[in-house]
């Protein structure tokens, strides 16, 4: 299922919905059609979540029952709405992670301060519930703070059970579902090394436009994904070039994290970012980024003087 | 105001209390009393952060009419409940600040990998949610993640009022009010320089016991502060020797991450860690730490194997 949280108007409450009909053009609000249907079903992407696993079977079942007409007010072109992230608001910050594909430590570490070994263990930093905004959304630029905003496309995993020391084996079965996020970075924003600052600030985490549920995402690992600024491609790759995929990083995380269903780990990103170039690249109000993961979705941004 | 989350029994559900009477001895149920008394009062700290700097009067107001007899059923002995996390699930991680005391910032860079520069500006790092514990529960001492395992005791500013690109000289109207913190760190567990899962694990987040509003405190800057291992003093300092103050740490983070109500901010430790010491000393189970706040109060923890 692909799943969207929106607004009918600019105005209206953020709903959940789920993306249906010929070419996935309708957003089906899971609660009006719950209640048409006489089945209690949540208006908010976090209640899904938390109702467990069994709850996506339930309700792609009824959609499928349903057939391709959906009772009056259920469903709503998916032109005429807006998209929100798909948590506006995540529990606690979005676990991210450094230096998780091969090219991207190289350049890292001829560009920043990071070393040029393989990490041994996945790199782990944080940014605030308050730094997501949803598609389309201006990123902020705030040349007070940063003259080096830079772009980093990954791939995010949303988890979907708790997750207390799970083995790499039984990771992917507490993974609810798949969504798109670009870790802005500004790269002299770094203080002694620690990277919430350059990368947790207000409108640094675009995230969307949809989630992909588990079930039609069986392996993570063979996704491309890439990124252009002002149409220019600066990122491509592939996650199968992760360092340590999906099921690493959950297992490994909640070692000593319990990960909590609606968390989300931003799972690194590939070579191609702006301090990894020679001369350096870096955004500025007026740009506009591209972000996409083959088969979840496009993030399109425009940068913002703040 | 010394505001408290208690529970009256184990299975009771955690609520909002005020510490009064003689000796502070009582804890009134804020929301019972108002019940009785015919205000609404919350029965939870973060909806009574969100009421505004205003409700901290009118409830020290409201208590001062009531004089020493409390309404049946409000006023519990506080030897009689359990005092839990002051906010036992903030909405953010916990923002923690490195390297804030000059001699700290020495003995880190002897120890740790830490440059003996003293910052320019605020380190910044976080620790989830899931990371908060209340007094007197276990520290959980996980032999397989960690063997460097160390204590740093802070004091904690709770944020009251949204605070986004304000001035130092504003910074603390925006603070609710105080707490103490044990910022435990598992040395070994740093990744690429990374804080988060060193100092982020479970459990690794003991705070409280009380919260003292603002009001009571016109001056962060002025508090001793000290830690225990075992009862041998470990750690003393005062405040005062704080590089970067609570007004600048309020100021600096809103430059770029809005504050919200309920956010909270542990403010750094001085030195006397147990990486600084030759030889290095950490905790392990069966070991007990207590740290105090002058004019907070006193957090004692057991440390367990996990």
């Amino acid at each position: 299922m692909r799943l969207v949280t929106y607004r009918a108007t600019a105005e209206a409450e953020a709903r959940l919905g789920a993306l249906v009909g010929a070419g996935t053009t309708l957003v089906l609000d899971l609660a009006r059609f719950g209640a048409a249907r006489g089945v209690e079903l949540p208006s908010r992407m976090l209640d899904l979540i938390d109702l467990g696993p069994g709850a996506i079977a339930t309700i792609t079942a009824l959609i499928a029952e349903q057939g391709e007409q959906f009772p009056l007010g259920t469903a709503l072109p998916l032109a005429n709405v807006r998209l929100l992230a798909p948590i506006p608001r995540p529990r606690k910050n979005v676990f991210g992670i450094g230096l998780n594909y091969t090219e991207h430590v190289a350049e890292s570490a001829r560009s920043l301060d990071t070393s040029a070994d393989l990490p041994r263990q996945p790199v782990i930093f944080s940014k605030p519930p308050t730094s997501v905004i949803g598609p389309d959304e201006p990123i902020r630029h705030d040349a007070a703070i940063t003259r080096q905003l830079d772009w980093e496309v990954e791939l995010a995993a949303i988890i979907g059970t708790t997750a207390r020391r799970v083995r790499r084996e039984d990771a992917l079965a507490h993974v609810f579902g798949y969504t798109v996020c670009i870790d802005m970075s500004a790269r002299d924003c770094r203080r002694a090394g620690q990277w919430i600052y350059s990368k947790g600030q207000d409108t640094y985490c675009p995230m969307g436009p949809v989630v992909v549920t588990a079930d039609e995402i069986p392996d993570p690992q063979t996704l491309d994904l890439w990124l252009t600024v002002n149409g220019v491609e600066k990122q491509r790759s592939n996650t199968a070039y992760m360092l340590f995929k999906v099921d690493e990083l959950v297992a490994d995380i909640s070692q000593g994290i319990t990960l909590e269903p609606g968390d989300i780990i931003a799972t690194g990103t590939p070579a191609g970012v702006g301090a990894g170039r020679d001369p350096q690249e870096w955004v500025w109000p007026g740009d506009t980024i591209v972000a996409c993961v083959e088969g979840i979705g496009t993030l399109r941004h425009p940068v913002v003087a703040a």
